[in-house]
């Protein structure tokens, strides 16, 4: 479900995100929309195809209202990025020049840091044909491109404008592996738990006639047991299991399936009967 | 411009991407554009809802007609993984429950390792409007989920399998900060190459009167030299500088604007003459 929630903290900060003529309202949608899946809400338009406002992106944006109503159209790109301290021009082509060229996770951190000493700062992203021109590409002061296919190199703005947006998120994270939510804590269990398991099924199996030839009684207790130590079992783990092969071991120890015994499965089955 | 290029390398392995119940063509083609970006070939659909092939997804895939043509279709989920051996699911709601939850950066370096070892991997990603249910998540090893804005975390399904394609490319990359391309190589000038500037610079300057009164002159100098020394200019940029200095040098050296001498440049222009 899109939408904004506003019990939840709203990231709304970071670079611009400056799209350059760009022509389909339902790409500047999905633009909006990435923006506020991670955090960024300043979306500046330079000469949009269909004018603006723009139902079509409204629609797009999946009420990422905040990014789309406060949207804001210029003429040139000098004009959109006048008051903005460092940009960087994003291309998936080669460009021949001394202009640095960074991958996003270094772009992203390089605008983290000057975010953080007050600076302003901006990321153009070209037209969906044919991206920016040598000469609009000549007004950043870096260049940004994409760890691509290099077979299937271009990718859709929005989903460019997504990628961007995902690094400067990450770029405020500590630690990478970290995750919105977590697993229920869950501790590997005891020796004593582990044991109390062997114990319940050796005993249960011993009583089937599991461990024959008798020679090959300490060989099977063996690999049983490597079978359930590999797994670091957690307590609550080990209750399953127990009570899994309780449930087995309150059936039939000496009534195998098929010899027609009180518990034997097929008759009950056959009967309709129900012993649980 | 999108569609494969022959000449260049089409990458087109690791994990297969699963989409359970996708409702939208349009959403499974820009799944198989994201892939094909990324290096990513294998897309299996879950009891698609309108069916497959589908016309709208090819055409929304950009011509990823490698990902479209191969994608399998499948009446359940466990027909989609029964010959995968390590399963993610995709999540971004909170659920409860003792699987393992992975940032995209784990996930994709564990989908890495295991392909590296030969293993067979997917990732499952759900419906459009809500994603997996419980039983489907129970299906897989672990949960993936993304770093969002807390308050507007929904992703687009495309959007999605994009990110972890992305994740799914970097976790190739021994270096994250290299790039496709690379500016031209540029070396810092020499010291020498700057005392020429400095040199042409201060001798320009001085014959224009620039450094008065005569007892700032050598604070002058000094400022003039940190502004140019700051940048660590390369030895074109220097030659650059030479040529524009060079070329105010020639003209006017002891007939300010406005003194109306034969090089002040509002007199040329209003003579429509040109002294080039």
């Amino acid at each position: 479900m899109a939408g904004t929630n506003s019990e939840l903290e709203l990231l709304a900060e970071g670079p611009a995100i400056i799209l350059v003529e760009p022509q389909l309202g339902e790409n500047i949608g999905m633009v909006a929309r990435a923006m506020a899946n991670f955090g960024l809400a300043e979306l500046r338009l330079v000469n949009p195809r269909d004018g603006w406002p723009n139902e079509k992106a409204r629609s797009a944006a999946s009420k990422a209202d905040h990014v789309i109503d406060n949207t804001r159209v210029f003429d040139t790109i000098e004009e959109a990025t006048a008051d903005l301290q460092f940009t960087y021009a994003t291309t998936a082509r080669e460009r021949y020049g001394f202009k640095p060229v960074r991958a996003p996770v270094v772009a992203a951190e390089t605008l983290r840091l000057k975010f953080r000493s007050g600076e302003k700062t901006g990321i153009l992203f070209g037209r969906e044909r044919w991206g920016l021109t040598n000469e609009e590409v000549a007004l950043a002061d870096e260049i940004v491109t994409f760890p691509v296919n290099p077979a299937f190199a271009s990718l859709n703005i929005a989903q460019a404008v997504l990628l961007m947006s995902y690094e400067w998120m990450k770029s405020s994270m500590e630690d990478l592996s970290q995750t919105l939510f977590e697993p229920l804590e869950q501790q590997q269990a005891t020796k004593e738990q582990l044991y109390g398991l062997f114990e319940q099924m050796e005993e249960a199996l011993d009583a089937r006639g599991y461990f024959r030839p008798e020679g090959k009684r300490q060989r099977m207790i063996e690999n049983l047991r490597a079978v359930l130590s590999r797994r670091a079992l957690s307590s609550q783990e080990i209750n399953v299991l127990r009570g899994v092969f309780g449930t087995f071991d309150k059936y039939g120890r000496q009534t195998p399936r098929g010899s027609n015994g009180p518990y034997a499965e097929e008759s009950v089955r056959e009967d309709g009967a129900d012993d649980a």
